[in-house]
């Protein structure tokens, strides 16, 4: 991933708007056949609820950090601000529009129903009006949510404010689940990760999705110099654009892409690992077998030895840095010639704790 | 300078304000006797005006890289965001208050008289009342701030917004100044450097001042990760507090800190740049002396050797890093043992285009 | 921790030496009660063995870092270099020593037997002459290190290269400790961290050790600028010196430093922890306490929830960033008004995968 | 530019070379029409004169940064660690070469002719054997590299070591171009830029160069991580070989990359610049026109207005920041619709001091 930079020279130059830059980062990942990846972020606040920049600033940060598709979402429950900043649950979408377009960045309507747990607060996306989802009831803000066909997922299971010691499921979930009012879950929310989560997507066939849920300037919470991103997710879409996003969610063709993690089903991960990197033989003699990985990606792979042929000698743990070459060597005992070079790839999760499983055929 | 970083893991946590984080930069500058360096920017702007952040984002800015003390000063004539964001022009100092007591962070009370050339605009701080300044005629606001017993200082001179190809000196402002009604002059403002403004501070006897006059979160405009920083004022002050700096104003006991720059008076940078480098003798024999140079600063000092005798051999131009320390062989010809080693601090101006000239006794 | 930068102008000047710069890193880590927290590496190689830069390379590398001392261990056996590099097995130590003392790092002479399994590889240090280890059999090269009166400790156990794919102790390394020839372990070694080496170390009073085992220039292989460190040994002094480095080796009072780990005997480690960190009560209340934690370490503190009353809700998982300060809200149930919050430090290690366990009284 | 990590995790591995991995950057700069942009530097050294690292590192450095070739170039007649490291003057570059193959550098055979002034130091490169340039006398050097064919470049001419206080051209000089032994000069050599040498080499149609001189690990006076880059030179050639490099020289189709700078003759750094940015325009109306200059290249474009129609009001200094697009309002006075927006770039140097002019056509 390049050094992300997204200045602005805005010191003089805003009153009358005389010039403007930003850079773009890109970053680095593989598409699957057929298959667009776009990297999107379903989960940002603003100050028209309890965030702290103004919602153009938010398609900015989206453009600077490579993002194709955010969502902004405020509270309908909670707006501390709202002395100051007035104006209705739509007006946020509204200002952001402009600049979305401008950046080419897809801006899908959506707010979030924050409410006590059980449910808690579930993001609803592709709306078309927010202001109706303000209801006394929690089940009327679902019911209208669904009415306007939006997708609708639940946020953060595991935050420790609603669920301070154990990430339980509720029977709130169950209804929502069979009224068809629940379609994904947060695995993945700013720094903190549910695992359960992952599993009761798998169980469930709902849509995994990873967020920033960012309240203040995204430079706070995520250091780019360092190489650390947003929470975010992988759509592996037809097309770019809000259709194409849709269509991939109800297909659950979604990744997590959360710190060095991976998370998904292995019908899309192990594809999309395997578009990550290059395997190639440099030599080969009696002794040993020289192998090459290329990892082009902007995301490190970790691997762990797993059970093996005690004849072939290579890593017990080794890492594949982002955009790499790796020349590894492996040992034949005992006049062996090949065999089954196995291994997981510890940062890829197909399953709560469960990691890709992997074998490079020698 | 330690790389900033000012991490708020708000995700989630805004609700209740569960826990936050907050990391502090150091800039390490030296103090001089008895006097105290503020690191100070007094022309900022929040989402109450045309900024993009809220008020108390300024704040946590200021605190993590370090600064001692902030004005916000909000546009009173320029509030783009107005239908969205109402309340009064003093609304955004009354938010980040709290935020500053808390940080101990000195916050002063400032607005910007916002207007065309001329006189372009001032800055006003100090001041009780920002809703009086909000006047039809700018002298009547510059009158009232003067009322108020304001500080005012005038804004980016050479704006090419506001001055397209010349920075040029108004009637106006000498009719500001006759009136009482300009004691400073931004000499750095952003990205902009007005070298004219230099000269004029110095033959009007008006303080100097530097600021970053940002709008965005801070961390788009300035990269810390590659060691820069805002524009900002050195107040070279008696005690640390908002007296402080006013006493310290009222003298003209500032220096702009101006990307690798630092501007001001002879009779404090000298002091200032004398306070930051220890010079000793390491080593001297018939044909050379080796000096060591400590620079425990965070400013990069550039030398540019000066008239000499030629029999004294040394660096043409030499850097001396940020922290760090330089070991220097000044070779002796033609039996010579010592002399003045000359050199002018290219980066340290004490006026238009003038460094500052120094001499290293052999 | 500070930018790590040595920049050196020698383009041009290695011919005369005319001059030379350094900047120093701190590595902010506390002191314990009249003990000093010496940084240390005692394994390195240049071109004098199988390493790829100049000895003095060495010591400057460890004063930009902000290391207190070094060992240079070349291995006795394995000389890839001697064609061109020759030279006997003292002479990289020779070189450096210089430089050494013109930088204030305290320069500890050794050499690495390299030997296969068992007993594999093992660093002598302290030792007065290197060429005597170069023996044919390996317990001759030991019983020679011993009569030098020299620290000994067993690199690497778990290397896949000599333990393919379990970490063992071998008889050999019985007979090495029986004959007091093995007096520590290294329990990380670059980015290998070999966990059962913790608990051989704490079942037979051994020193624990951290080193680099560097053969590039570090800066291949450690990121300064994300934050990386070389893994190295804290040496826990009663004075900064050769000999009190011996001193703390005899008394065991070392720390592992690694990635972001510190691993070492309970009654260091957890003096160390509490000497990093400040605890404070900010406010309370009938419904929450808000605790104030002071982070003054390049250490970031991992906290993870363990048992403790329900009533009592906090985190489930806590980073305590490097130099900053938290404030974290403890929300109190069903009328308690206090009580124990209890949490592992999971990055800091008394045992294999061993967390120090913690609590702060409410 | 992406950030620079070139991370080797020898640690352990080096005695089998059991694996081995490496990053690799690309600089973003566009070739030209048939001409592809070869990124080079042909001044470098090791542990075989007065260079602080193995050959080696020094072809894995320039892999890293993106380099397609290099010439280590060691001094003939200084080589300080010759106790120690002996064998010849060929030894370096047969160490070297078979890691560059591997890595797909291109490795140019050169040495350094090291005289006091006149003539200083010269490389020559492209020769067949270093040891016959080790002569007595400095002429006979150069003849014996004329006779190999060789490339010769007078280096740093401004080098106060040499020349302490001003860049003179010495007779020296003129017969070694008289007799066809001088063909190009380092125009930028480190830090050290030599400006004069600009018009000496566009005087007397010699080739401009840029070298990095490098004695430490790169790392070391070079921070990536900031942006940094050596001191290089672009080839620009018909092919990407040794002879594609040779071909260019003798043709002088070469730019010179000097920290924020591009030098170089008009004819090659206008349309290299021309190919670095795309304008478009992105609206117009009657007061004003929006442009578009994307910068696609890692080079930032310093603007500074000159004389032009003060009715098109436009920046007065602008900085096209690398991988960017910037959007730039220029207003139209007076009713004017349009007219020549006319500016220098002035961090591109076709001579001595003088900027690259520029003009958009609105």
């Amino acid at each position: 991933m390049t050094n992300i930079k997204f200045f602005i020279t805005t010191s003089l130059l805003t009153l009358s708007a005389l010039s403007y830059s930003q850079e773009r980062n890109n970053i680095n990942v593989p598409d699957l056949d057929s298959l667009i990846t776009l990297k999107c972020d379903f989960h940002i606040h603003t100050v028209f609820s309890d965030g702290l920049v103004w919602p153009t600033v938010r398609v900015q940060e989206a453009y600077s950090e490579g993002l194709d598709a955010i969502s902004i979402t405020e509270h309908i429950e909670y707006r501390p601000h709202k002395k100051d900043v007035v104006s209705d649950h739509n007006r946020s979408f509204d200002i952001a529009q402009k600049t979305a377009d401008e950046y080419g960045v897809i801006l899908i309507k959506g707010s979030e129903i924050t409410r006590p747990m059980a449910p808690g607060h579930s993001n609803a996306i592709f709306i078309k009006d927010s202001n109706s989802l303000d209801k006394k009831k929690y089940m009327d803000a679902y019911k209208e949510a669904k009415k306007q066909n939006a997708f609708i997922f639940w946020n953060h299971p595991g935050w420790y404010s609603q669920q301070p010691d154990t990430t339980l499921w509720w029977p709130e979930h169950s209804e929502l689940l069979e009224k068809g009012m629940m379609h994904g879950i947060e695995v993945a929310n700013g720094v903190l990760l549910t695992p359960e989560a992952i599993d009761w997507c798998l169980e469930n066939k709902l849509t995994m999705l990873g967020s920033s849920d960012i309240h203040q300037p995204i430079n706070t919470d995520v250091d780019f110099a360092k190489g650390e991103h947003r929470s975010m997710t992988f759509v592996l879409a037809k097309e770019r654009s809000e259709q194409g996003i849709r269509e991939a969610f109800e297909a659950r063709r979604t990744l997590v892409y959360y710190q060095d993690m991976l998370i998904g089903e292995e019908q899309y991960l192990r594809p999309f690992f395997e578009k990550s990197i290059e395997i190639s033989e440099v030599s080969r003699d009696e002794k040993s077998i020289l192998i090459r990985i290329e990892n082009k990606t902007d995301i490190e792979f970790k691997f762990n030895k797993t059970d093996h042929d005690v004849s072939l000698e290579y890593f017990r743990d080794y890492h594949i840095k982002p955009n790499s070459r790796h020349d590894i060597r492996i040992r034949l005992k005992n006049g062996i010639t090949g065999g089954d070079m196995n291994f997981d790839v510890t940062n890829l999760w197909i399953g709560n704790n469960k990691p890709l499983p992997f074998t490079i055929k020698l």
